[in-house]
């Protein structure tokens, strides 16, 4: 079912050898100079399988594209903020949500500022946009799509979030979103979140896919107090220590015999409906062999869920920044065991603050790794003679 | 004659109101925050200061600005590397400055990439452009600018790199290419150098200026052999050891009398003729209240020249980066003391290229900045109850 391939190592020296051709001494460029091999192995992997290229096709003329770069926001409520684990109320999310539409929040800044399409997706945020709210935006340069999976999650900390079915709906409704996008030419993609209380979810699963620690894997989210941080930490323990229970049906069993179906009970039991469309949207990405920019906490926790799917994903999954949520870094790490080529997050701005912010910011290092790769001059072209 | 006032600090609790009521958690953007406070204070010190503005008259309304954002790449050679300190031979100074001309460098792609304008200025390599090899590169988008002040400076090692009458020169020389953008509408002013051989004079600099020692300043450039970082170590030691002799009339008890005496004689003796035009560029950027991005290592040894001459230039000073240059975050820390605002690098990719490259890497961040200073919805504006 998520037959994803790992990339394409078949011209990962010549690649290399393009790049110390360059007029700069070797390896000057860094980080930029993974990512450009990680860029290209992606699309050399897409030009082959997908679009039926022979690997004797490659050449110094082989470029990378980045064509109509596009951010999903994926939003949705959470019921355990009935508990009040974030600095907000849920409505919050739909005022965010109304706040993309207008061009007003800072993910609309920095897409702008770098070229990025956007579109935002409704996951399920408790009220319903309306078609008369949806009417004064119809100018936007914001699409909206709507995918709800319901009026926000169940409290995680006393049920599943939401049913096996949602689950199903939600990977399907995360898959169609990149699938159109690709259809209209798009050849990379960013992914962004809101959904108040998210990070209390994003906890409670890296905190049953890793072997972290509770005080590991929850922090402060957008900066709520210690006694909220307690309290965020007692739920999140009440909702494994409920999951865990032997008499979970759902559960019982499960693991040994399919690793998909376990991770899609995790998903039901913990997950959010942002998240789990954003698990459905990377895994049609890497499937179309598309590049992923992965953005902060939670998107990175979706990212995970992706790479236990089927680990050949972390080879389409591009890190944009370590936030200041201090699981993120740990987080980060799980990647790397799985990783062949680049997880190390391209900034580090204490950003905390998600919406895909961190991915749009971290875009213009991808255009300047494709710019240095297609154009930049080889000692033979300058007659440089170093 | 370096009057160079501190950054007008009067709105700059008004700054941070306006970014704390924007729709995003306090202090949510990190690093990007204090960026933007950064910029506006050196704004608003050149709307006040240089323009006559009233400190009344800044409101929510005033935005910040990056207009005809300019890289100066300064190029010249250096005496030292007939010691072969470097990994290539002096004549590829010439041939990067041919090759920055015909838009085939790193430098280029970054620049076209991030819509930054680009000037060359030939400072003094070994052997000039002709007006033959000029008249190739009339239609390049890159300005060149002669402002030669030799054919590559002596050997450090054994002689003042050039007189005091050339530094002068070179100051007068940063300051006219300054001051030219600055009157076609540039307010921010990025900087890079190319000078095979330039990292021995920025590091025989930094040991004269700083309490390093020698292994703390002299690394392996763009990548030397350890026999090479050895003789490196030596002859910039011996450069040390030369001017340090109590009967070196030039610095004879020069220190205490006037400070700028003193670091003029320092760059004679150690100085590379693209950095002391780097020098004069900064202090007349900073005279006229605008912003420069610092590169990598060979620049802020030219910024940390200038802040040894005026400290208040710390205040203009924007770190894009922190390279693989190991004497680099030694440096960087040097301004820390005298930093009220800002000095964390904005990346660490481990660049080890120079020509800028880091600068205009880091440069979109500014504008994302600015676009989220300027453009962000407040709280009050999206109706976020939060």
């Amino acid at each position: 079912m998520y037959a994803i391939p790992a990339v394409n190592r078949s011209q990962l020296s010549a690649t290399q050898a393009k790049i110390d051709g360059k007029t700069k001494p070797v390896a000057a460029l860094g980080e930029l100079e993974t990512l450009a091999k990680q860029l290209m192995l992606i699309q050399w992997q897409r030009m082959t399988v997908n679009e039926g290229h022979s690997d004797l096709a490659f050449s110094v003329k082989t470029k990378l594209s980045l064509t109509k770069p596009m951010m999903l926001v994926f939003a949705g409520d959470h019921g355990i903020n009935e508990a009040q684990v974030s600095i907000a109320p849920s409505a919050v999310t739909r005022q965010m949500v109304l706040n993309f539409l207008s061009e007003g929040a800072a993910i609309n800044c920095f897409c702008r500022n770098n070229d990025i399409g956007m579109t935002v997706i409704d996951c399920g945020v408790l009220d319903a946009i309306s078609d008369k709210d949806k009417a004064e935006y119809v100018e936007s340069n914001v699409s909206f799509v709507v995918q709800r999976l319901g009026a926000g999650t169940h409290n995680i900390a006393n049920q599943a979030a939401m049913s096996l079915r949602q689950v199903e709906q939600g990977l399907s409704y995360g898959e169609k979103v990149v699938t159109q996008q690709l259809a209209l030419g798009c050849d990379v993609i960013l992914l962004g979140e809101m959904g108040i209380a998210n990070t209390s979810s994003a906890s409670a699963l890296m905190l049953a896919l890793t072997s972290y620690s509770v005080d590991d894997c929850v922090g402060m989210g957008t900066g709520i107090t210690e006694l909220q941080l307690a309290q965020k930490k007692r739920l999140i323990t009440q909702a494994l220590a409920r999951i865990n229970t032997l008499n979970n049906p759902s559960l019982d069993g499960v693991e040994e015999v399919d690793n998909t179906v376990y991770i899609k009970t995790l998903l039901s039991e913990l997950g959010g409906f942002e998240i789990v469309q954003m698990v459905g949207a990377i895994l049609a990405a890497a499937k179309a062999s598309v590049a992923v920019v992965v953005d902060g906490f939670i998107v990175s926790v979706a990212a995970l869920v992706a790479v236990k799917i089927n680990a050949n994903v972390v080879d389409y999954l591009i890190f944009s920044h370590v936030s200041q949520e201090k699981a993120h870094q740990g987080l980060l790490n799980e990647f790397k065991q799985d990783s062949r080529y680049h997880t190390k997050p391209l900034l580090s701005l204490g950003l905390r603050l998600g919406e895909g912010s961190g991915a749009a910011l971290a875009y213009p290092l991808l255009t300047a790794a494709a710019s240095f790769y297609n154009n930049m001059a080889s000692f033979e072209d300058a007659g440089v003679t170093v």
